[in-house]
């Protein structure tokens, strides 16, 4: 299924300003200013300056949190965000409640602690975004992840991702996997199935991560109709008694 | 929702002919000819005089195999189908390949060998026939049934009906639940959820049937802006900041 872009100057704008250098940009602004986000449940809250607004928005990390305050600005960001930021760019720092800085192995400790399957899901997190894909929440589709080629405000998302790690996740029974596919098809994405598989590697630091493996397999519904051998035949919808 | 009839008539078409009198005709038509269907896979074919064929179709049960034969015409019966036919209505014998007529405790078994959640699948089913809803496979939109409140030719299908029986099933995660509401409600229908308790009647004969009780959840996507205590704000559709 092609990219479905949001207007006809869309795919130039999205080629002219890749999202690699956008992602540069907001590392290199983060720390520079030497940002602090704080964990707030399952969140990290980071406030921003209106440049940080700015970038953050162009590189779709987080969700403004829209207040009666003018002055000061929130970015609420998911925990895979915030690990990917702090972990993976090394551009933020994140706090406690206390506001003592939380270690790698801390913050690791938290992320688990918040959702058991974290390991898996930061690893199809971080995957996808380390090939510049952009990432974001996807249970309005009932799915992990719904990946973006560029800014949702150029381009419709393509992927609706689900993670897959163990035995007591998604797709585990036929109709569970016939209703995500006839839900992908109506809202015109393609199903990515990732499966992270540990290789032994246990969940301990952070540093196992790279030990994990992703396979990807994008499944898509087969028409008989629409695949003939014959292309005439299928031009005609031509139907053949049984 | 209400039910969406096919037409403006279709709603006077249904309540001038009910359901039960049809299934009623049908039992009465294939006790008189004394019908027998043979087993076949998941199956069970049904050869069919042009009369039985019009009843069949009018009350919904089977459908019929197209072939270039012009005399002699078949229907396939699901499994549930067929039982409910045999076992429930008592107008239709059941043959092996050998051509044997099976008893209805030789059927059992056969149905329990084929799907393993036959005894479950059956009550949801057997539940809502005994209803009058007329039950078709769902398996187009990933869900066990689709009911209808009369024939599909008059009105849309209602509910989308998942049986859960243990714990191997559907809805076991979040994202399941939410992709399978989104999805019900893109295709206008509500979720129905049978659960099938035993109560500890085992599965051993089909007299167990009458010991397991359903219980019936709706579920529906609520949405916080369509349900404000204020009517005007509703209408109006303002948002409130955080």
């Amino acid at each position: 299924m092609a990219p479905r872009w949001k207007g006809r100057t869309a795919e130039a704008k999205a080629l002219a300003d890749p999202m690699s250098k956008i992602v540069s940009d907001l590392q290199s602004s983060l720390l520079q200013s030497d940002a602090h986000a704080s964990l707030s449940g399952s969140n990290a809250l980071l406030p921003v300056e209106p440049q940080h607004a700015e970038i953050l928005t162009r590189a779709c990390f987080g969700r403004p949190i829209i207040t009666a305050d003018k002055v000061n600005q929130w970015f609420q960001l998911s925990l895979e965000e915030a690990f990917y930021l702090s972990h993976h760019l090394g551009c933020l720092k994140i706090t406690h409640h206390q506001g003592t800085t939380c270690t790698i192995a801390e913050l690791w400790q938290y992320m688990k602690s918040k959702i058991a399957n974290f390991p898996h899901y930061y690893k199809a997190y971080s995957y996808l975004r380390t090939k510049n894909w952009v990432v974001r929440p996807g249970s309005q589709y009932g799915v992990d992840f719904v990946a973006y080629r560029h800014h949702p405000s150029l381009v419709h998302s393509e992927y609706a991702v689900i993670v897959l790690s163990g035995v007591d996740g998604r797709l585990m029974v036929w109709s569970d996997l016939y209703c995500t596919i006839r839900l992908c098809g109506s809202v015109a994405k393609t199903l990515l199935v990732l499966t992270v598989n540990k290789n032994g590697h246990g969940t301990v630091s952070p540093t196992a991560l790279d030990g994990y493996s992703v396979e990807e397999r994008s499944i898509r519904r087969w028409s008989a109709e629409q695949n003939r051998e014959d292309p005439v035949a299928a031009a005609n919808g031509t139907k053949y008694d049984i």
